[in-house]
């Protein structure tokens, strides 16, 4: 028996444990147990009708020929458009790429060598530790808690910055945190990161879902970033695969030869599709839904915080909420394998983040009803044995 | 002024010179001129009808959520219910990708280490180079000519192999060139390859697009093969991205591990749309193309070999003439690109395929009608002072 090629970087690209989560969840519905879904991160909406309709509208005129690498160029100009920063970025830096999975791909291709190291924030995204690891690099991976907003800051990079540094990822708003990158501190991140030569790469995938504010763009601050945005989650258009990145002027070329050898392009129809994502209608709709998930965010967050959960710090975007359970007795994964088993709740436990206390976290995802959080909230009540009423002033 | 980061791997991926002759021709068109083009590698067809009812339907349905990583149960079933070999693949082994190209990049990034080697033929497409560069794996070009048919044989992948060696990549039919791998030869190289230890790695995604007989699947041979596959060509649907690969049952997990990570998954309305694609009104639809497509080569391939191009092998599939131009007295980058500027024709310099005598050969592309394929023959020929009109007797 002759040993198989196989890849050692795929000795560093760790399962998803949340799929192990979906696939119980779904054994068990398939034989009739009711679950709750709090581990899902993609939008309950489907896409909004305005966005649906300019999709078959261009099915209908036979939009179904390659783009040009870097995206259809009306798509870059309504993307360039919608940034809300003093000097919009320029049209020719927009590159619409299939997801900011593709983005992500597209950046770290083109910035990281062998050995290189980007810098990240423990608890993050896995997929960006991922995207590192497929050319090479290593994420260094810098653990962050509540004093700093799950978030890292000027004085961190400075000081995990080595040698082989090359770029520094910010994810603003967080998954699975949910924390922003207050704008002065991604103003200080920036500076400090182009300073030692390093490339500034901020993840606004839930830029638009950020809700007490308007949310900031990195575009705000620099011109020398790397910005990663997407049409999956305020935009509600998950499936259809659609993402998008902002470069400095000075690396178009390179990504556009990228682009060309490893995609071709994004999906036409979903790009015709987004298109109509800027209309003031959908615009409208988008933000009806965003107040939905305030609105979620708001009662969820304080039931957590009644049962025992640890949240130090109020999530200001996304989705998710990002909960120390410790006090309850049990490493993570076994309280979300028995939430899931015995009270039909399912949740996402602290291992897919990093390897920063993830036996003492688990991930909520607010991305369900508020009709269904609020039974969660009593199921996992009931399974706790603590008491998931508000407090009488509540 | 600091050195920007920038990854070594992008000084090996070159840039398509296709491109530079798409955009000075668009240039040209832009100010009147007529240009005849035959350097796209794209069906001048719009896809099938019943194909785009189906995205629509997808569409009114509300398909927009995320698929599994692996693609949709029932397509990736359909997909392994279209093969005609003596044992189907089994659908837990088909892969939804994200175009053929995302199938390139799972399995090389499941199985290439840095430093290791993949067989290919040159000419050969260029992005599957690329793939293997992307990895920090060396793609080892095999030179073939018309003695070989353009393809790679057993001895070839014999006499080629080192110890860094790790699969052989085999195009058939084959970009540029059009030429298939006889089922005997195709056999013997899977064999050769499985007997060092190697990953065949077969792309197929012109062969649907075979025109004397029926294409032979690679899956006819061997179980042990790694199959990429497109909706693009055969089935035009460039546009939506979505292809497939046939993978070893070892090696799903790690690409569905890989797939979650790098894709998510492929384009759900292009995914829902692409399962119309083997009702038989499609089917029926298909093959009269297909038929056109072999009408255009048969005017084609006689009418460039008597304005002087050799062509020493009748292609048999995909929509492309690799010509030998040699006789013209030129390196193949300026005959294009006078043909360009002084006769109005669009035509790809050998350049894009490898690295063995690329300055002699050029690709034509018949994805034209018949009508702009006969204007541009006699463009060629009025260009190069010869006669195109057939002989009496043809």
């Amino acid at each position: 028996m002759l040993m198989k090629p196989l890849a050692e970087r795929m000795s560093q690209i760790a399962p998803f444990h949340v799929m192990e989560v979906l696939a119980r969840a779904r054994e068990l519905e398939a034989r009739g147990r009711s679950i709750i879904h709090m581990e899902i991160g993609e939008p309950d909406f489907p896409t909004a009708s305005g966005i649906i309709q300019a999709g078959i509208r261009a099915l209908e005129a036979g939009r179904t020929y390659y783009t040009p690498a870097l995206g259809l160029p009306e798509l870059r100009a309504a993307i360039a458009a919608s940034y809300r920063v003093p000097e919009r970025p320029d049209p020719g830096c927009v590159v619409v790429t299939p997801g900011a999975s593709g983005a992500l791909t597209l950046i770290f291709g083109v910035l990281i060598n062998p050995g290189d190291e980007v810098l990240m924030a423990d608890p993050g995204y896995p997929c960006n530790r991922h995207f590192v690891r497929l050319f090479g690099g290593h994420a260094r991976l810098i653990p962050v808690g509540g004093s700093t907003g799950y978030q890292l800051t000027s004085d961190l990079v400075r000081r995990h910055w080595t040698a082989r540094t090359r770029a520094v990822l910010l994810a603003s708003p967080s998954n699975p945190t949910g924390t922003v990158v207050p704008p002065a501190e991604m103003s200080k991140i920036i500076q400090v990161t182009l300073e030692l030569g390093g490339c500034p790469v901020i993840d606004e995938i839930y830029l638009g879902l950020t809700y007490d504010t308007e949310g900031v763009s990195a575009l705000a601050h620099s011109r020398d970033v790397f910005v990663v945005n997407s049409f999956s989650k305020f935009y509600g258009m998950t499936g259809w695969r659609a993402g998008w990145l902002v470069a400095p002027q000075e690396y178009v070329s390179q990504i556009d030869r990228l682009a060309q050898n490893i995609f071709l392009a994004a999906s036409t129809p979903a790009q015709y599709a987004a298109l109509a994502a800027f209309d003031p209608d959908v615009t409208a709709e988008l933000k009806r839904r965003r107040e939905v998930f305030r609105e979620r965010r708001d009662y969820l967050l304080p039931a957590l915080r009644r049962l025992g959960f640890e949240i130090p710090v109020t999530p200001q975007g996304a989705f998710y909420l990002y909960a120390d359970c410790s006090r309850f007795g049990t490493d993570s994964r076994t309280l979300v394998l028995d939430l899931l088993e015995q009270a039909g709740v399912a949740i996402t436990p602290g291992l897919d983040f990093g390897e920063y206390r993830p036996e003492r976290h688990v991930r909520f995802s607010y991305a369900n009803t508020i009709g269904n959080l609020e039974e969660g909230v009593r199921r996992i009540a009931r399974h706790l044995g603590v008491d998931s009423s508000p407090a009488p002033d509540a």
